[in-house]
């Protein structure tokens, strides 16, 4: 299968994600760009974000669900586009769990648009490991993060 | 002052926590309890707290803004309560600044209504650390988190 | 099977562990007693274990080490103890994959021995969770931890 | 100063930091590298460091002790090398504290020749938070974490 098609079908699960899961709608969370290392989202400020009021920052629990969300895109699109046969996978593959996560806040959460990155470091047969940066549009960062999730396949 | 009146205070410090920090609001987060050694918030199931449309459990980022919130408010109690002038240190105490968080998913989120605990475990001068916990209310232990949080002061 | 006799294998299991793997011999690991629930070990100060030539108190890594160790065990001996059939576990399950390892250091390590503890916290068929606690001779709480890690069998 | 005479003092520190403290010594950490950003450390597969006696790879409880220095030498590196007063930083810098360490297993500690790397990725005026990276003499990335440390000095 030509490779575009291959990323158009993983678009569209994200796309399902980003649409089904309620508290992902409200986060507003986008995906940006997916491929076998990892995969992008941002999101943009908004009131109900703010986790300070008297700064107005992006509140810490939006940047770990954000990273949790964004790990685990991570880890599925590396597990689906390592295949040969992404049809049959995407078929299997149901979203991962969490088995873990970790988020170090460097900054405050400044901004009007923040990106986050998920990058796939680990990727075995049950268990992936992926990094999670966070950006604002100012390309300052923010928070780092690393997740540890289990894939689950329909038929196992 | 007296036992009661000084956690008079520190409630009333996290009512405001809870309203005023809208996405604290959003999650529905309830103080329940306070003391010198943590403290203790609930959340009611919704709708738009779900993370996975067909099994219909917490999303992993509300347990994680949770232990976020649980933690650092166990950390600020710590803070206030081992102090003779509570009225003071209130004065001069800031929300905490979280560092770090690990939070580890034990089950599914399944349930109605979810109890999380914040345990300090050490707070000196400047940083806390502390051990979140979330049960539903059947009593089963959901998650499990850790959080290492900086005191803010007024005047430093 | 009697308990006992499940018990000692496993004993025997763990003695091999501490015997047969160079750097927990160095780090002079004991195991105190075991469960289905976890394990604990304890291990003896000594001038090599020094993290602080100031203050002589043990070294960070000996802790992380340890705490590796102890959840790996406590992980394994979940494993094996809920089978009703501890013989044929014991021939299958390889020792196990540490994931990651989070680490918390809440005081100095000062102390002459020092008492770790593995708790399991969730042990799916093939992911285990697990906290643990370092303790010195006196009672005093030094770190806690925990581990994420990966059940190997020989025949998968 | 000039910027090597700078580099040449925290190099010294180093040393000392190798050479006095025992553990350290038995892991065999020589410092390759210091700059503003971080430090490089390196360490030989040794009998005595072997984790597992089947497949003759390093104990996990060497990279986290490894990571947990490097990361506080990063750490330190930071806070003496953005001042222009390096004699005098070096004089009031005790060695940092770990607060917590996270570490992520990603492949079999398979080499001959280790490479730890440290970066700074936020360093107030008393908390750093580093992440690392292990490599062996192939280049393979076998583990990453992440450190928060305290900075103390000599008149705090």
């Amino acid at each position: 299968m030509e490779d575009e098609q291959r990323l158009d079908q993983v678009r569209e699960l994200f796309h399902r994600i980003e649409e089904l899961i309620p508290f992902n709608r409200y986060l507003g969370l986008q995906t940006e760009s997916i491929d076998q290392d990892g995969a992008v989202v941002h999101l943009d400020m908004r009131g109900e974000l703010i986790g300070n009021f008297q700064d107005g920052v992006l509140h810490g629990g939006v940047i770990s669900a954000t990273f949790d969300v964004v790990g685990g895109m991570a880890a599925m699109a590396t597990a689906v586009l390592r295949e040969d046969s992404v049809d049959e996978t995407l078929q299997r593959l149901r979203p991962t769990s969490t088995v873990d996560l970790r988020v170090d806040y460097l900054r405050p959460g400044a901004g009007k648009r923040f990106t986050a990155r998920g990058f796939t470091l680990r990727a075995g047969s049950r268990v992936a490991v992926t990094r999670m940066e966070l950006h604002n549009e100012g390309g300052e960062l923010l928070a780092v993060g690393t997740g540890t999730y289990i894939y689950n396949y329909a038929d196992q």
